[in-house]
């Protein structure tokens, strides 16, 4: 009994500072793990240069093993305190966490694996956390909702352009041909993406003049049509901080209107509290 | 007179598969041949890669030959089971469907004529029938309202770029020339649009200062005025969706104002249909 | 007297047919002289191209001049049939129509001038006079008004980013230097241009790591900034839209509110007038 | 007593035609001093020009020197003259008045400081100061409001798309590797960035099948992400519009609402103040 009150008391604690963003060992908690985390992604980064493996191949390779060690302590510990395990497990950090260890043991069975270790980058949304955490998850939540409420007319937008952009590669294909470097319709696809995302990489393309015509009108089609995600999206956005100015209620006076940077009620001056 | 009933009632199921949405039947065919378009097109598309064409052609040969058989025997099965065939065969979808067969029969006469069989891609609208249509149908329709209500500003804008791209193509060949890429006007001119739309290939760039000056501008230019027909679609498409959420009027209690997305009434709770 | 006033009825005549856009025998002059307009530039552009000079170039001199005729003719008889000559003279189109003309005239002294006969293309702006004229006055004056309100503060931003990327260049040069195509700062500000306009030709680019680094950041930079100025544009856009339909009032029951396209008054049905 | 009299009328007067813009000549040196700063910058960008250095390289150094000693007697003269010299000294003008001319001290000690003397180019912003300064200082302070105003949402947004970046990089460098020019993780970043801010410099292109298709994803991704940030800033803008228009009132009969352009009131016809 009195073990496992113990026990509970020190996962509480562990639960505090793993989970905690209140507390200042909890603040710390996180700091210290995004510092880590960004350590370790620079290392893979720097571990690809040629240069830098052939001098420093070795401690790499040592530093990095220390991370892993590190991660993998802290995501069992995480499994551990957490008040649901499995419910940690499932959630996107906990999947984003797991997938920053694994890796590391994979290498063992199949060497190359290392890099998708980059995957840790996905943990510095943990950022947000160090931030004060509430007022970014109202700005992230009003974008992901424009995003939400638009995607059905992007979707459209989007099938209707995959079409375009499969027509108009074929025809450059007919008209260019493999004698111009349009090889394949697939690679003519390819070339019709590079253009009317005003890419352009140059490295495929029209030397006809009838070809230079349909690509200066895929240019000008894919110049002009991204008006139309930016039209729906800036019409989203817009509606969206309307509605949430709305929804921000004055505990005193229950005045609404408020803008989200407002931190004190403009009728009453009673302080606003922050949605979640 | 029994025959004829017997055969208005297979046509009239025969109208329900092709055509309906409803019934599970229908749903099933929609699906079936939105797979077998995919695969078609995707044959197309593989059958110009020249290794696949030499290991695999015969094979797609009789396979494409499989799919147009099956497209010339749903289409004459949709003009027979439609309630008006000739309204059918002139609308866009019975256009496309002509279409997706007749260059297959046109390759007898004239070998090349397969790829205008990528026009297939255009019976990929179907899919919308498969998803949830009405919803699709009234968002498709708000931004074609949207582009329809501001095509004469956008065409004013296109006309006024249109004669300052000829103006500058000519005055990048006056100063570039021939000796540096800009070999004629049309050819300056093209320059000009891959340049004005931010594309950028690299293969015709300016070499004088002069001509770098005049680059510059028009770069400046492209990447500035893309600015106008954004805020004219983005104004429109706002209106638009002002206009329709005052349209959607509450069956049960007749309020106005429900968003696009909204299921029910936020007055009175009834259930809100879609408008068609 | 009897001269003078048979004088002044075929001045009036040739000022309807020239000037008129009402009657059918002006709509037809309007329309022969785009057709010319277009057939003029379009033998400028041809001539251009090396094999097509060496094939026509006698018979294009010969047509081009006959335009030339045509233009100068017309251009005389809009002088002298114009109710104010000067006023006429002044403004953009008149000086657009001689200006149309003189370069075919200043070849004979200095040869190569016949380029800037591609200023002809201005003269198509009488394109608007053949459509509804005062619809696309309207729309035209709107996106006109747009533009002037935003344009103080379109400057701020132009300016600002003008200092940006002189600095930025100054700054690649330093990095970069004449051994990696940066070869004057000039050229790095173009580079810079290039660059921040996501127009990327490929003709310089950073080699050094260092380099490339700072391009990174000028690219993001001028990915996002264009974000300011169609912020700017799309809301006086958005407030110029509102204040047209505020300013449109039904004559028959004075409601305003109507849209830029409606044709009758939503409240009592009267036709509305269009806008000047 | 009399000198000090003397010598604060003096100082008073130097202030007025230093720090003034009522005045013609403080006006007049206002607009002095930006010539003298654009001749300045423009010697800077001329010497980097080999042929130029080579034959006017002495003359372009001396006058340099000649500037900079112009500039230095305006530094200490503004000192001498400010009412508070610690707070211009600190203030933004102050600091980059003393940056524009350390740099020619420094190449005595350092050759090669002499480029950082770009930093002159930021002087220019004194440009507003000759314009209408209250009107541009309202404008810039609109559009810096808006931009503070969207900058969570921003920085959100810029968040996000750079782990994406550094997972798309390192997706391309396991995809294409050293052999296809991505060398390095960094180097295959850089190519993302150049890649999805729609650049396209065809510097480092993907070469395999699997690369060009993730390459299209990276591209669509950033032709239509470009929508986020443009439709924050366009809300953010458009509110702000709203609230200045607001804040405005005639200080006759007090109505708000006006136009930022508007210089009389349209209620009562009083002359409006501008803000500050």
């Amino acid at each position: 009994m009195e073990q496992q009150k113990n026990d509970s008391g020190s996962r509480a604690f562990i639960r505090s500072v793993i989970f905690g963003t209140d507390t200042s060992s909890g603040r710390l908690f996180d700091i210290g793990l995004i510092v880590c985390i960004i350590a370790s992604v620079f290392l893979i980064l720097l571990d690809t240069i040629v240069e830098v493996h052939q001098e420093y191949g070795e401690v790499i390779r040592i530093l990095e093993w220390g991370f892993t060690v590190l991660f993998t302590i802290e995501y069992i510990l995480r499994l551990y305190s957490s008040a649901n395990p499995l419910l940690y497990a499932r959630s996107f950090y906990g999947i984003v966490d797991l997938l920053a260890i694994l890796p590391s043991f994979l290498i063992l069975l199949f060497p190359g694996a290392q890099f998708a270790l980059m995957i840790r980058v996905f943990r510095l949304f943990r950022v947000f956390r160090v931030l004060k955490l509430l007022r970014y998850l109202s700005e992230g939540n009003l974008l992901l909702k424009a995003m939400v409420h638009s995607s059905r007319k992007v979707f459209i937008f989007f099938f209707s352009v995959s079409l375009i952009i499969m027509v108009l590669g074929s025809i450059m294909y007919v008209i260019e041909g493999p004698e111009n470097g349009f090889s394949s319709i697939p690679k003519s696809i390819y070339w019709t993406i590079v253009t009317i995302t005003t890419v352009g990489y140059g490295d495929i393309i029209p030397h006809t003049a009838l070809g230079q015509g349909v690509a200066s009108l895929t240019m000008l089609l894919g110049y002009s049509i991204i008006a139309i995600p930016t039209g729906i999206l800036t019409a989203e956005i817009s509606n969206e901080m309307g509605r949430q100015r709305d929804l921000r209620r004055c505990s005193n006076c229950s005045t609404s209107g408020h803008d989200a940077q407002a931190n004190y009620c403009f009728e009453c001056g009673a302080e606003l509290q922050q949605e979640i």
